[in-house]
């Protein structure tokens, strides 16, 4: 019997492959509500998250599950370059004028160092395949748009924790080319009434392996795993305006990110009455996810000593260039109208960040393991 | 015998049919350095105008005129789209590595109210055009960039003259779209250490007749020729921080403005010396063009009724919406390292305008008359 998917809704999610955009297919999944279809250029990511996916919903699928059920754990999947319009449409095309309920956008390239050296390759990225995505979902009548923002957008915020009325003020490329996707989204949603846009923002960066070496999460990682020649942590800077004096970071785990995600998407839904007493100018919210409470590097580096056992050696030296001391969200707003609850601790969040790490084999490219 | 342009630069005007575009190269045709390649979709324009500009190109050459010198006189004329990359790209592998000179980029949608009404088409047309242009220069080794940007990336100006040090604030999705791509020309000098890009910001909407119905000095004009059916002149609003309370604009002559593109170009030339001194992240100017000097708009009136002998009636109305009290540019730094001068008058420019209109023909579409 062919599956059929009638019932569900279908979500599209571009960079579905990679770090974030395939946790957020597993929240989607867990749902039995939707139908995913992932786009991804496989750049910083492999196809074979996406069978792992499949295969971790497939085997979740409860007893009677229904043709619904079952197609919900298969993930139709394309590759696609979002830098190449006709690509996109293409997509679109095959599922016809309204066939898409609603599109996630987390592919982007997010390495803020980068960034600098190729600037217009970010902005291309970036910037124009947002663009690009934004249209062609206009051409097919698709509404609902759940952009995956950063933190970076706020550049050193001047409150802690961090409000979404926070003007924003990147300072990298990569930051700007963030802002810049909000702000075409924003007003996108004044000129086209039909279109609902929800941000998400996070402060992602320091929490995905996949990111810049410079993360300290990634650098304490690599320590325990002994990769590291000479095993003396640096800290940057211990004369912050923070509690210990070092920079303070809001690790948010990667789940509870990509439940927020799930959670921004579910509220797109007519049900959600979420804009059902706003004017046509407030189709667009943004909403800051994180646990509102920060880490400082001292208190990271002793939950990685716990989770992995390795004693660390620190070293306090100077601060480093375009650090921010404090970048703690303030998910108030999330929580009250998205009912997002940060579940996972620091702990948890060490504790499964070293699990994947050991897990995960000692190849360059990474592997989605959940 | 065949026509030779060896000696001459090769300059893409980009937009180079529209209304500052053919203007643009008629003061880069004058100097008989450059040899214009122009690239337009004709999307607000005409091909004819370009005719026109050879003519005058060709009538206007000396005696004893060089071959390279009647080479200048003509147009290299390429129907391109910006926002097709594959487009742009074909114009210049016909010029090869390095063929091309420099860019002055003027192409852009224009219209501040339009923009609000389809933001995704002007960021698709200002900024990923610009994105891909860049790109596609960066390919083919042409490092010399000169954008044509407008005073509305201020905003509402916190000072007046407005200085090239104000920060950057656009309302609309026009002027942001102008915003994003400074930006990201910006960036660009920063990492790639090869660009050298200079923007000339100038207050032109108030002065272009192809712009927005909304700009005051059109309104007048369409009244002195009997198209308006009530002769009543709203002025918007006269309790501004002004000296007679009406708004005041910096209103330069077209031939003044096309001037400071040629100097900007000019200055992109290693014998300018322009950035000899500077590091490497200051290989990107702005500068702002205009009289230095505004003119309220009864001023305005005042000279439009001399250059038209047309009896304005006046009536005083409230303020509009997104008015702003003054946009004077401070020219000074134009001045002193561009050797920018705005040569023509209020009443010139009037007589111009005047000029302009009466002898256009009854046509919706522009055409270029100099």
């Amino acid at each position: 019997m062919a599956v059929t998917d009638t019932s569900l809704k279908r979500v599209l999610v571009t960079g579905g492959a990679g770090y974030i955009g395939s946790h957020v297919i597993y929240a989607l999944q867990k749902t039995r509500r939707y139908k995913v279809i992932c786009l991804d250029n496989y750049h910083n990511s492999q196809p074979k998250a996406l069978t792992r996916l499949e295969q971790i919903a497939t085997d979740a699928l409860p007893e009677g599950a229904t043709a619904a059920d079952k197609a919900s754990a298969i993930i139709d999947v394309h590759k696609c370059d979002l830098t190449q319009p006709e690509q996109i449409r293409a997509v679109f095309k095959k599922y016809g004028k309204g066939g898409i309920w609603g599109v996630i956008h987390v592919a982007a390239y997010k390495a803020v160092g980068e960034s600098t050296e190729i600037p217009v390759t970010y902005y291309h990225n970036n910037v124009s395949a947002t663009i690009f995505l934004l249209q062609v979902m206009d051409d097919f009548d698709c509404t609902r748009f759940v952009y995956s923002s950063s933190a970076t957008v706020y550049g050193t915020p001047p409150k802690v924790p961090i409000p979404e009325s926070t003007r924003l003020q990147a300072d990298s490329p990569y930051g700007k080319s963030k802002v810049m996707a909000e702000t075409i989204i924003d007003d996108l949603t004044h000129g086209t009434p039909l279109l609902y846009a929800l941000i998400t923002i996070v402060d992602e960066k320091e929490y995905s392996p996949t990111h810049e070496m410079a993360s300290y999460l990634l650098a304490i990682l690599q320590m325990a795993v002994g990769r590291v020649k000479d095993p003396v942590l640096k800290v940057f800077g211990n004369d912050y305006p923070t509690p210990d004096g070092t920079c303070v970071r809001d690790y948010l785990h990667v789940l509870d990110l990509a439940e927020g995600h799930l959670l921004a998407l579910d509220a797109l839904a007519p049900e959600s009455k979420l804009f059902d007493n706003c004017p046509t100018e407030a189709r667009y919210k943004a909403y800051n996810l994180g646990r509102g409470q920060g880490s400082s590097v001292l208190q990271i580096v002793e939950a990685m000593r716990k989770a992995t056992g390795f004693d660390y050696k620190t070293e306090i030296v100077g601060r480093r260039r375009g650090d921010v001391p404090d970048l703690t969200a303030d998910p108030t707003l999330a929580e009250k109208e998205l009912g997002f609850k940060a579940k996972q601790d620091l702990e948890t969040a060490c504790r499964d960040l070293w699990n994947w790490q050991t897990k995960k084999k000692k190849k360059k490219k990474e592997q989605w393991t959940p």
